[in-house]
C-alpha cells in the first residue's frame, strides 16, 4: 500500500449565482504522496511548488490536521507518516487549495484505517472540517456538483462534466484575498428580490447544466448576492471591470469570481488566447501581476495513484 | 380549423424553494373551444364547471383580454369569436387557473393569425401578460420547468416529467387566497443566510429532478423565503401544520404550498389514500371544507384538439 499518491484537483466554487452550493473540479492538481509510516504523533513533509515556505511545518499542515480530525471523528488511532506534497494549485486565491489538503487528509485517514468508510461518510467529514461543501465535494468526486449542508447532513448531486470544447480560464492575480475578509464583506440581509434573483438564476444554471443547455450558462451564472460586494476587495475597479467587460467579451461564455476570489474564471468556447489576455490585462491595469491557466472540468475527482 | 379546442393543464408553481421559478403541469384540465368567428369586437362565451358565475362576461374573461393583448403586441387585427370554457381547475386556489386562460388566449391569437409565431415568442407574450413565468411556461409546454424572467427576456429549461409512480395530491380548501394578498405578506428583505438556504435548496431540487434523484425532493423543496409567511394566510395554525405534519407523514415524499395557495400539494409514492385524508383533515380541523385530486405531472402541456 505504501507509498501511495493522491492526485487532488483544484476547484472553483459558487459559479456566480450558486453561493456555497455549486462547485466544479478543474484539471490542475496537487499530488500528495504518503512515503512511510512513522511512530505515532510524528509527521514530516517535503513541499514542492506552491506554498514551499508556508506549508513546511508538517504538524500545522492542513493535510495532517484534517487527517487527525478524521481519525478523531471515527475513533481511529492515528498513525504518524512522512509525506510529500507537490503543489500546482496557488494558495489563498479561490481555487480550493485548502480543500485539496482536507480531501487528502480525510482520504489518507480512510486508507490507513483499511478503507472502511463509504464515499458519503468521507464527504460528510470533509465538509465538517472545511465548513462548507462547495469545494470539497467536487474536489473528491469530480465534475460539477450541487451541494447542500445543514451542519449535520450533506446532500449532493453530481452533474455531467463540461463538454471538452468548453474550457475554463483561471486568471490568478499575485495578491491574496483571505476567505475571512471575503465573508465579512457580505451583508447580513438582502432585498427579497435579490434573493429571488439568485434562486431563479442558480436554478436555471443547474437545470441548464444537467440538460446540456450551455447557451444558458451566462444568464444562469448572474449573481446579486455576493459578487457585487466581493468585487470591492479587488484593487481599484478591477472587480467591477471583470464582471462587466469580461462578461461581454465575444469569446466569453460566462464569468465569475472563483470561490471567494481573487482568481477570476471564464468559460470559453474554442480558442482561449484573446480572452486570457483580456483577463490578465484587467489585473495589470489595476496594478497587479497575474498568470493564467487554461483548464478543463476534471471529471474524475481525487484519484489514488 | 374552426371549431377547435385547447386542453390546458393546471399548474403548481414554486414547489417550495423555487419561488417565481419552478412550475409543474398537472393532469387536471380546462378545455377551451373556439366555436365560431364573430364580427370584430364581438365575444360570447358559455362556461361549464368551475367559475360559472364569475366568468360569464366574455369581454372581461381573461382568455379574451389575453387574446386582445397578444394581438396588440403582434400588431394583428383581432377577430371576434364565440367560445366555450369547460373548467376543472378551481379558481383562485393556487393551481394556475388564470394561467390556463392566458395560455389559451395567446394560443388562440396565434392560431387565428395563421400560426406565425414560434413557441419562444408565445411563451414570452404569455409571461408578459401574466407577469411571471412559473405557471404559464409549464402550462404551455408541460412537464416540470425552470424559468427566469427579467421583464424582457424569458429563459427556461424543461426537466423530465415526474415518473408515473410518483403522484401529486392537491388538497383544495373552500376558501380563497388572492395572489395580491399573498404577495403583500412577503418581507422586503431577508437574512443573507435564508437567501443562501433557498439558493442551495432550489439548486439541489433542480439537479435532483434532472438526474432522477427523487430521494432528494423533500430536502430540495424546503423553503425559508415565502412559505413561513404565507402559512399565516391560512386559518389558525393550518398552514404551519401542513408544513410540519404533512412533510413528516410517512407516505409524503415532499410537500409545498401550491403557487400562492391555499391549495397544498404533496408528492406521494404509491398509495395516495392516507395522505390525502391527512391533508383534508388538517383543513377540516382549521374549520375549512376541502376536496382533493390525485394527479400526475402532465408531460404534454397545452394540446390543440
Amino acid at each position: 500500500m505504501i507509498p501511495f499518491s493522491l492526485r487532488v484537483p483544484a476547484t472553483t466554487a459558487n459559479l456566480g449565482s450558486g453561493f456555497d452550493t455549486l462547485g466544479m473540479a478543474l484539471t490542475l492538481y496537487n499530488i500528495f504522496t504518503v512515503k512511510e509510516i512513522l511512530p505515532e504523533g510524528e509527521y514530516s513533509c517535503e513541499i514542492w511548488g506552491e506554498g514551499v515556505d508556508l506549508l513546511k511545518d508538517a504538524k500545522k499542515n492542513m493535510l495532517v490536521t484534517s487527517y487527525l480530525k478524521a481519525c478523531e471523528i471515527w475513533g481511529v488511532v492515528p498513525k504518524g507518516f512522512a509525506f510529500e506534497s507537490c503543489n500546482a494549485v496557488p494558495l489563498n486565491r479561490g481555487l480550493g487549495s485548502s480543500s485539496t489538503a482536507v480531501v487528502a487528509g480525510v482520504m489518507i485517514a480512510n486508507i490507513l484505517a483499511g478503507e472502511k468508510f463509504p464515499e458519503a461518510e468521507l464527504l460528510r467529514v470533509m465538509t465538517l472540517i472545511e465548513g462548507h461543501p462547495d469545494n470539497v465535494v467536487p474536489c473528491c468526486i469530480g465534475g460539477m456538483t450541487v451541494s447542500c449542508w445543514d451542519g449535520e447532513a450533506l446532500r449532493y448531486v453530481r452533474l455531467p462534466a463540461l463538454p471538452d470544447e468548453l474550457n475554463v480560464i483561471a486568471a490568478v492575480p499575485d495578491f491574496e484575498v483571505h476567505t475571512e475578509d471575503a465573508r465579512k464583506i457580505l451583508p447580513e440581509s438582502v432585498p427579497f428580490r435579490d434573493a429571488v434573483f439568485n434562486v431563479s438564476h442558480a436554478s436555471i444554471l443547474c437545470a441548464a447544466w444537467a440538460m446540456g443547455r450551455w447557451d444558458l450558462l451566462r444568464v444562469g451564472m448572474e449573481d446579486r448576492l455576493h459578487q457585487p460586494h466581493r468585487a470591492k476587495l479587488f484593487p481599484g475597479t478591477t472587480g467591477e471591470k471583470f464582471l462587466s467587460e469580461i462578461a461581454n467579451h465575444p469569446d466569453c461564455v460566462a464569468t465569475a469570481i472563483s470561490g471567494s476570489g481573487p482568481t477570476m474564471i471564464a468559460i470559453v468556447h474554442g480558442k482561449a488566447g484573446k480572452l486570457s489576455e483580456a483577463m490578465c490585462r484587467i489585473f495589470t491595469e489595476g496594478g497587479a501581476g497575474s498568470h493564467f491557466f487554461v483548464l478543463n472540468c476534471a471529471p474524475s475527482g481525487t484519484v489514488i495513484e
